[in-house]
């Protein structure tokens, strides 16, 4: 029977969202190692950014807007348990540090959405791997402080400061690479957060994808 | 000097916009090949569909919403012409045949969109490449009707018999398999207008890139 994958997306958009890049390669890359991707997002509401000007203004749903990723095939997150899924993966852009916690307003202070933060203790617990893309690691840093958690964002000092004032470890770590917390089960490759561009962040995805289904 | 390829987006998401799988993977392949993508898209309205309950209502901006797949690098269509690239590529999506002509709506009576007729004439006369995804043959057919271009858009007996009315050709073709129009240097692929999945689409799209680079 093929692997099941929850992918959680926080959006549609690199500046609101999950960034579209990322999702699409989990996406790809899960089908192309024979995986079933779950796609789901929080019932939640964001301030959504114009993509074209920067400017801030609105509001969006990050459930209804992350369907337009997924081909309308999603589920509300609060309806899954880490049961239903053999490994996790979330995707980066900013609204996975905006929608799925507040880690680019707060920092080390943050807040993860509460369903979010039971579903990757839920997973941690199980025993079953996470993967997280750019700059999603720090809101899993942040979940799962108390696990000591290792995780990379590449190589941004502010960003990777504000990771270790969680009690997480960061790592340094290249596009096209991953890093590997093994006693957590915990992959994350910097994508985006590096650059530069969608064949170079490919390379660190599909490692990623092929890593985490390696460890279930 | 890499080649430069138009992207003509046409929003984001697969109900109301750009097909967002096909448009990353065009963007994808074309990062792999070396060539630089220009993505652009009209600067017009159009009617939002929820892809979490499939109902319409409200509008949105195609240019602003297709951003969010270029993440914020992308340009008016208006001010582009055929001269600043070497070819040019429409992923699918119902936004190709709703928001860069209305042929969901009218098939082969529909109207294009006066810039997406500008460019795809422009390309054309030039003698440059056009490569066309899912639906989005439907509209570079009745754009370009007077040529008699050749297109699939796979097997849809419906959508070929209404493609056929605008004078142009349909041909039968699987999801893995590109169509070449020689004479025109028009370059179609099903995609999801067959799918079953990503990776399957991955395949014909991969192709249409490269076929579309090599007739520059």
């Amino acid at each position: 029977m093929a692997k099941k994958v929850g992918v959680l997306l926080s959006g549609c958009g690199v500046f609101d969202g999950a960034e579209i890049h990322e999702s699409v390669l989990t996406l790809l890359f899960l089908d192309k190692a024979g995986a079933e991707a779950i796609c789901m997002a929080p019932d939640t509401e964001f301030e959504v950014v114009n993509h074209l000007t920067q400017t801030s203004g609105g509001k969006r749903n990050v459930l209804t807007e992350s369907a337009r990723i997924a081909r309308g095939n999603i589920r509300n997150l609060k309806d899954v348990k880490a049961s239903e899924m053999d490994a996790l993966i979330l995707p980066g852009g900013f609204g996975a540090a905006k929608n799925l916690s507040d880690f680019a307003v707060k920092g080390p202070e943050a807040t993860v959405q509460p369903d979010v933060k039971r579903i990757l203790e839920e997973m941690l617990s199980a025993g079953k791997p996470v993967g997280a893309i750019c700059i999603a690691p720090a809101t899993v840093a942040k979940a799962l402080a108390d696990k000591k958690p290792e995780v990379t964002i590449g190589t941004d000092a502010g960003t990777a400061a504000a990771i270790e004032k969680t009690g997480a470890k960061h790592k340094s770590c290249s596009v096209d690479m991953i890093h590997i917390d093994q006693k957590n089960k915990i992959v994350s490759t910097p994508a985006y957060m590096l650059g530069p561009g969608i064949k170079d962040v490919a390379v660190g995805i599909e490692k990623l994808v092929n890593q985490v289904l390696s460890m279930i």
